[in-house]
């Protein structure tokens, strides 16, 4: 019998976030939901539940900053695994309705942002409303009987809140989002026959061509640059830092740690979020 | 008598954009409000109006990667200048109204998620509902006299719509973005004792270390990297295009262009958005 473990997650059922950790921990992991990406760090980092899904970046919206802030200010946590799950959206509303009745619609911001080609079609029509989440929008208007609403999430959350769906696959264009695996005690299983990633993130001395330097142990060791961001620095705005991954061959994770040995050398502060196995799925 | 010249920008009069573009065309420019962003680079790379003002990063939410894709779909305009301005938003309502009023507040997601600490503390009486921008969630609530409802946005907004300020400085924290001033035809004027900035995008050779190697021309001449992001593709999401800044000092403007030169050996592809006077606040 496998292990089962408490997962947190951002959410209601049927969020991204729930399948997401579904894929990472099985489908007997006990996933709960929690209202704000703040509590799932705080909760994971007191070490109940030991593991928690949260979203870091996405094809169309970018990186997550919220989510790479939490991993400074709360600092109890680090990343163990990840996956990267296709986003489809669908439009969702109680049974009965049909698209023509359809004035409101509920989502997420992000999600509703993701699917403004659709919205730009029936602007006419439509006006959008935030909610905190997408499962959470489909729930609030089926539970509510809300007329002339409708919500966007993924088309699971119809057969969940007992909903119909009026138009599927109604995002812009291609669209991921990745996922992390986080939890607060523990090293990450590295698995020799999988590439290894790593989450690195540091403030350089300031002289021009520190980030090319500080980039070249990695370079030298033959290990490839997957993600690289500047980002303003909390309380300086005009002062960098960087979030970089990196990812290593299978049998080679070894070269991770002598490199981020080296980069030291070039940066004032480094941080490791973590050293784990590289989503299957990435080329 | 100096020139006055249209410009474009996307919001209503009271828009950060708008204030924006006072800062960088003076305030004799006639600023023209725009819907969408895309209109304003459609517009913009019409060749009328002559400039468009656009939002390009901020210090909480990161890029705009809309803003990046826009320049690679309508691929006409390009970057002649650049301004940093500071975020503050209040909360607005019509005359009479008080903070215990409100139950509704309208404003533009990326400013709700700006303001979501004073919505934390007050999560049991206010519901968030978007807008398109948030000088608009502003006229509407006091146009349309929302009951119960109030707007986010500069507190500026209040006396360009007749509205009261019943919160002030409500955003989570300090917070900057970053506006472009764009063109389609016309070199920005480089000024010998400005520093000036390059924004460049590029694809990059598939070796490991290919990234240290295309930055080290700007290091060897001393320009300075402020900015770097790498961004999926379109069409192929895991693969990666590199978009960055960097900043000569006064006088040195020239040792960009060689730089690129050299750069163009490491890229499969490389586009320049534009050469142009760093902002002066800027370090």
């Amino acid at each position: 019998m496998r292990d089962v473990y408490d997962a947190a997650y951002q959410g209601r059922p049927g969020a991204f976030s729930e399948m997401a950790a579904w894929e990472m921990l099985g489908e007997s992991a006990r996933l709960l939901p929690y209202d704000d990406l703040e509590d799932v760090f705080a909760w994971v980092g007191n070490g109940n539940p030991k593991y928690g899904v949260v979203p870091i970046e996405n094809t169309n919206g970018g990186s997550i900053h919220r989510t790479y802030d939490l991993f400074h200010e709360k600092g109890l946590v680090h990343i163990v695994g990840e996956t990267v799950r296709k986003i489809e959206h669908s439009l969702i509303a109680g049974e009965g309705m049909s698209l023509s009745d359809v004035r409101e619609v509920y989502s997420h911001p992000q999600a509703l942002a993701q699917c403004s080609q659709f919205f730009h079609t029936h602007r006419r029509f439509f006006k959008g409303v935030a909610a905190f989440d997408t499962a959470g929008a489909v729930e609030k208007v089926i539970r509510k009987e809300l007329k002339f609403s409708a919500a966007i999430a993924h088309r699971r959350n119809a057969e969940i809140y007992g909903g119909v769906v009026l138009a599927d696959n109604i995002q812009n264009t291609e669209n991921f989002t990745r996922f992390l695996l986080i939890t607060r005690e523990g090293e990450a299983k590295i698995d020799p026959t999988r590439s290894t990633k790593a989450t690195i993130v540091f403030h350089l001395k300031h002289n021009p061509g520190a980030l090319s330097k500080a980039l070249q142990p990695f370079a030298s060791r033959g290990i490839n640059l997957t993600k690289i961001e500047s980002m303003p620095r909390r309380g300086n705005p005009f002062e960098y830092e960087f979030y970089v991954d990196v990812v290593a061959e299978p049998g080679k994770a070894d070269n991770i740690s002598k490199a981020i040995t080296e980069v030291k050398r070039f940066t004032t502060w480094l941080g490791v979020l973590g050293i784990y196995p590289a989503w299957r799925g990435e080329k």
